[in-house]
């Protein structure tokens, strides 16, 4: 079991299990969040390993995380925008 | 090398590295971007990597996809609620 700090202040400890291995991630945020994050991961690897059933571990986790990453660039993309558009209207 | 789809329309297909390991990203974002995103993956795996000297490649990666869902829920969050202030001014 590893441990990942997802940040600096007040923190939970979970144990998650993702794609057979488990892991205690620590984080500020809730018991519930860190679960739905685990769960997310967990269901992205096994798309993704369903669909390159010869990739190993390894290369589906980075592709899971090239995905999530790329999903979040465009959502701060949108965030940046909608920021736009409210300084607008003030 | 291995090939991830990141959708259905219109693709650029990018050679990009991550964490020593050739990857092919297809999707319809620009190269630009996909190898924006490349790059903050390795980075992120660096990061985690040179915090937890003992993880393999394949927990790095799945710490670092956790990492990316994390902060991309958090900002979903974000968008939400931008979204009910804008409608609020309409």
């Amino acid at each position: 079991m590893e441990a990942i700090d997802l940040s600096d202040e007040k923190k939970n400890k979970i144990t998650v299990e993702i794609y057979g291995q488990q892991y205690v991630i620590v984080g500020t945020e809730s018991p519930n969040h860190i679960r739905a994050v685990a769960m997310a991961v967990d269901e992205k690897m096994r798309e993704i390993s369903n669909r390159n059933p010869l990739l190993d571990t390894s290369k589906v986790a980075v592709l899971t995380a090239v995905n999530a990453v790329n999903e979040y660039m465009k959502l701060k993309l949108e965030v940046e925008i909608l920021r736009e558009q409210l300084e607008q209207k003030d």
